[in-house]
């Protein structure tokens, strides 16, 4: 049994092994740089450590943790393009540092290679698995375009936010533990909790995201603070500032103004303080992740089989400060 | 057995099952157009004319050949975005007619869209099929990459340009007859003929291409004449002609300068009748058909069986004027 620093160990160790120097060089390079900013590699660490909970043989799903992880990543390199985000991970986006057909291009065939990794290995529930990954795919899609569509709305409530980062986050999370698990041939019911594990699980991480973005070390986050603000996000801090405030017509149209200045983002920032909006997206994180480990209770798993994925939580939770 | 009119029928019904009026409108709107802007549906037609001369149920393959005309028509999505092509099929192109991003996104979804319809119909030979059509879509990638390098190069020869037309073009269509067949389970040496018999006529259909282009008609075409001149394309044409000119110093610059305008495209046009660049295409276009049908008979299937994708040689043939 692999403790979560084995795991973690062993999905580098894949991905040293995947390099793309292939020809044309104009395609392939972006693709290289953009595996290689590194990052959490959360969604492989999952898929690996769900893959162990239920007894498989993670071996038989290590190209499929590179996949989901290509996967993840190419949808980042697509989204730092329709959102112009400059920075990922402290580094040039790739449409920044090549341009915006070479980040189309690039993304495509990315797609096209997490398929690749997906393919390459044979199994019983092939079929099932890919299934699984393939309706992920899409509705990771269906989040992003909700998510562009709230920008230039002011009408958009928490329910439809839980529901945006519900598809544009916690699916590909849940995703990842679930085809884990498949391919160590774990029952229906089993995958229910496992996915439903990954999806409170998800939604914690995306609040926890949001609130980063206001309180976050810059350094450590490799975002701009403020950039949802500046972006116009819907996220989880203006909607419930939104719901709490005492004007929340003049919040709207501060929040929504053409283009923001330092003052007006920390005008926002200070609302949120006066609000205790950073206490209250801290009580709905903690109660999401408590959610996601009563689900993984209910996993007919040893204890310990379980000890891998619980101590990712709570390294995910420590992400916090 | 099934004659051409029938398998094209049979494609079109096909289409008119597939709606894509699913939320977010956004995200599925500019799908549902673009799959319902018409065009050859040549890929699901050799798909499933190819299964049907190998003897398999066409009814089987009919959600892979929804899928390979998806997956083509996602190619066309993000090749128009590259390329800032107004127009494709006479009708506006997404990204001119709702906006960069929806593009992006859109065309993204058709891809796993496309992915959905591969996976819909189990297969002994699944995996293999799936494999086979992920390496072309890699392919696919590859190729458009080399359309645009060539693009900003001056010394690209004929042999670059014919190994760029055969991955951005030729692969699809051979890699739709040969899926067709691996769906009637066929035998490793036939799926080799008939591979390469799609390159053959993958290969004349793009220089086809090429040459209406330059003397087609605008409104059958759907694209303004000349416009390869114009995106200074790396095209069967301008090379042929580089080769045959005496001074081809001076093409090259004429060819390369930074903006065209009508007379500059009449003088290349000009050139290319003097140089008798047409008759020389044909006849390449005529040689490489040949090898085609030449490819097919080598195929172990009754004659009456390859009648439908001769026919739809011939139809493709006549193209011409």
């Amino acid at each position: 049994m692999k403790d979560l620093q084995e795991i973690l160990k062993t999905v580098e160790t894949l991905f040293d092994g995947e390099r793309f120097l292939y020809e044309p060089k104009g395609l392939y390079e972006p693709i290289d740089y953009t595996l290689r900013l590194g990052g959490k590699r959360l969604r492989p660490a999952l898929l690996l450590a769900s893959c162990q909970m239920m007894g498989g043989d993670t071996g038989l799903a290590s190209s499929a943790a590179v996949g989901i992880e290509t996967f993840h990543n190419f949808t980042l390199l697509h989204d730092d393009l329709m959102d112009r985000s400059p920075l990922r991970r402290g580094k040039p986006t790739v449409w920044s540092r090549w341009d915006a057909n070479t980040a189309i291009l690039s993304g495509d065939t990315m797609y096209a290679l997490a398929w690749r990794m997906f393919l390459r290995q044979p199994h019983t529930h092939l079929r099932e698995i890919l299934n699984c990954f393939n309706e992920t795919a899409i509705e990771v899609c269906e989040g992003q375009q909700y998510d562009m569509d709230f920008e230039s709305r002011d009408n958009v409530s928490l329910d439809e936010y839980m529901m945006m980062i519900r598809k544009k986050t916690a699916v590909l999370l849940a995703g990842a533990m679930k085809i884990g698990a498949m391919y160590a041939s774990a029952q229906a019911g089993d995958l229910c909790h496992i996915y439903d594990c990954g999806i409170n699980m998800g939604l914690a991480f995306q609040i926890q995201d949001d609130l980063l973005d206001a309180y976050g070390n810059q350094q450590s986050f490799g975002k701009p603070i403020g950039q949802d603000i500046r972006d116009h996000k819907k996220t989880y801090m203006i909607l419930r500032a939104l719901e709490l405030s005492d004007d929340a017509a003049a919040l709207k149209t501060l929040y929504n103004r053409g283009q923001h200045n330092e003052e007006t983002v920390s005008q926002i920032l200070h609302l949120y303080e006066i609000l205790g909006i950073r206490q209250q997206a801290e009580q709905v994180i903690d109660r999401l992740m408590q959610a996601a480990v009563n689900d993984l209770q209910q996993v007919s798993a040893a204890t310990e089989a379980k000890k891998p994925i619980l101590d990712l939580f709570a390294t995910l939770a420590s992400r916090k400060k």
